[in-house]
């Protein structure tokens, strides 16, 4: 029989479809290989970005040369510009406003053929520190709102260059389904005076079914309603409402997590397309109780259809027991 | 500069990023040409389904044999499933429910090699109609309390098959989206004492910017927000809130409009993959003046990456202006 879950913050339903019965082998092998070919992210091509806004550069060399180890540049394309004023209108019953807001590319190595999983540790925390820093900086135009770190892994997932890059795009509204989080995760807080996502991390500890890895500081786990097959959250375990808010200390953890896991679900999935989101607090808001940031990994094994534009709702052929099962079982 | 754009109804933001440059000509040539094959979908070979739930048969040919036009048999590989009860519990802080509900494909067509939009249009109407029954024979189960109709096409819009035929999933919950979409809707009529869809129709009509088509009871527009590039709603022009209420005389005109849209975007998009869903009123509720059903037809020219999985947001490469001015301009 399949099953309806309901997921316990946004209120998502999400339909447990094991009847299809899908196994890791059972996914499309994706091979989607790296080509090669003039590159962007390349060294030697920084001028076909837009100039550095940062860079980590071990060996001091100039800006928008080689010597990097990580840049951020401007989206080439951005969805949202920088420039401008709101300027809120609208037009009959409908309401728009001017695109403004920062659109960032994060290139995670001047390496091509590397993933993130593949890199060393300690530049997997660069990585995660340059997103803090990121969103620490662009905190001071009042006018942005917030801040979605994302990553597109692969063609079918999105990632429009095969370089591994993540990205940042700063709004000036708070997205409707950050608002939704909040608020379901908000409602709990007032009838039980506890954070959901906390009470989650203890009953996901003490059940130990759907747990994935756990470590001093971070636990990963399959959700209970996943939407997507091999769906994987990464949490702090340590109650904190803003990714920017991340020590030092905890980042070092960050990355062992975020190569530990990534790396299973490579071996297990045979390097799928992903796509990962950080969810956290509005940046300009002051940390509160009631919302815990947490890293969300969508592999891309299935596709979405009608069914679920039409009614939000999602059928996930693998249950996160049993996701969380294979993935405990990898040994990398 | 980018615009971010409201829809009035669901109070999704949209991300219009024209800077992009997407006309027709930019987007991938899918080529998703039919390959034939064994085909459960086709002449003899019936048992392939389970034994079907109705079927239009012209020429009066036994059950699960060959002869007929159109045949509806319950999905072999479901969703969810009739039998049994919804069993609604908990575990520890989550919430689950037996998957109850009802998974049924509408073959359009015995012919393997056309599309919906190439049939007649009385084959077209007799789709639609089916529909209509479909829904008023569901309804008698009252556990059931929504009745989602919707159609892939094409491999990358999540269609397993490519015999031409759409589905039916009646959930014991009404979606999350339909939902928010009736709550939009009704938090408009409180405030004007009008249907907001009828509000809509009358501007487009009266602006005559985004209509694609309009006939005598229908009428096709390109929305105001839409998420993806050629996105295309078709709409009745009288209001009616349940679509299973359409009259035999809309009927015909729905298959006109039908024919005349979906061609125009086979021949501006080279036959793309796309998605429909037919948004409706809960089915055991009696009509109301504050929703209004409606066809939203979603070519599948872009992909959901991570921005749009976190925030609810979408990028739209193509204004719904150019759209609609591109569909207009198209001759079949």
């Amino acid at each position: 029989m399949p099953e309806l879950r309901k997921d316990p913050v946004i209120g998502r339903w999400v339909i447990i479809s094991t009847e299809r019965g899908r196994r890791p082998s059972d996914f499309a092998d994706f091979e989607e290989k790296k080509k090669g070919g003039f590159c962007p992210f390349c060294y030697n091509n920084e001028n076909s970005t837009p100039p550095e806004i940062f860079a980590i550069r071990p060996d001091k060399s100039p800006r928008d040369k080689p010597g990097w180890t990580l840049r951020v540049v401007p989206n080439k394309y951005p969805a949202l510009r920088v420039e401008g004023q709101l300027n809120r209108q609208g037009e009959g019953i409908f309401d728009k406003m001017n695109g403004v807001g920062a659109h960032e590319v994060i290139i995670e190595t001047p390496e091509h053929f590397k993933d993130l999983a593949d890199l060393e540790i300690s530049n997997i925390r660069d990585v995660f520190w340059t997103f803090r820093e990121r969103i620490a900086d662009l905190k001071k135009d009042v006018r942005l709102k917030y801040a979605m770190i994302f990553k597109n892994h692969g063609v079918s997932a999105g990632a429009s260059l095969e370089h591994t890059h993540s990205q940042l795009i700063a709004t000036p509204i708070i997205p409707k389904t950050v608002v939704e989080e909040i608020e379901g995760a908000k409602t709990y807080y007032n009838y039980k005076d506890r954070c959901i996502f906390c009470d989650i991390i203890r009953q996901e500890i003490n059940e130990n079914v759907r747990v994935v890895y756990d470590e001093e500081y971070f636990i990963a786990i399959a959700p209970y309603a996943p939407r997507f097959p091999f769906e994987t959250w990464l949490l702090p375990k340590e109650h904190q409402s803003h990714y920017e808010k991340i020590s030092d200390e905890m980042l070092n953890h960050l990355a062992i997590i975020v190569k530990e896991v990534f790396g299973r679900i490579n071996i297990a999935l045979n390097t799928p397309p992903f796509n990962f989101v950080i969810h956290t607090y509005p940046m300009q808001d002051n940390p509160i109780d009631h919302y815990h940031w947490h890293l969300e990994f969508m592999p891309k094994l299935t596709r979405v259809a009608g069914f679920e534009w039409g009614t939000g709702f999602h059928i996930n052929p693998t249950s996160p027991e049993d996701a969380a099962q294979y993935l405990k079982q990898v040994t990398s």
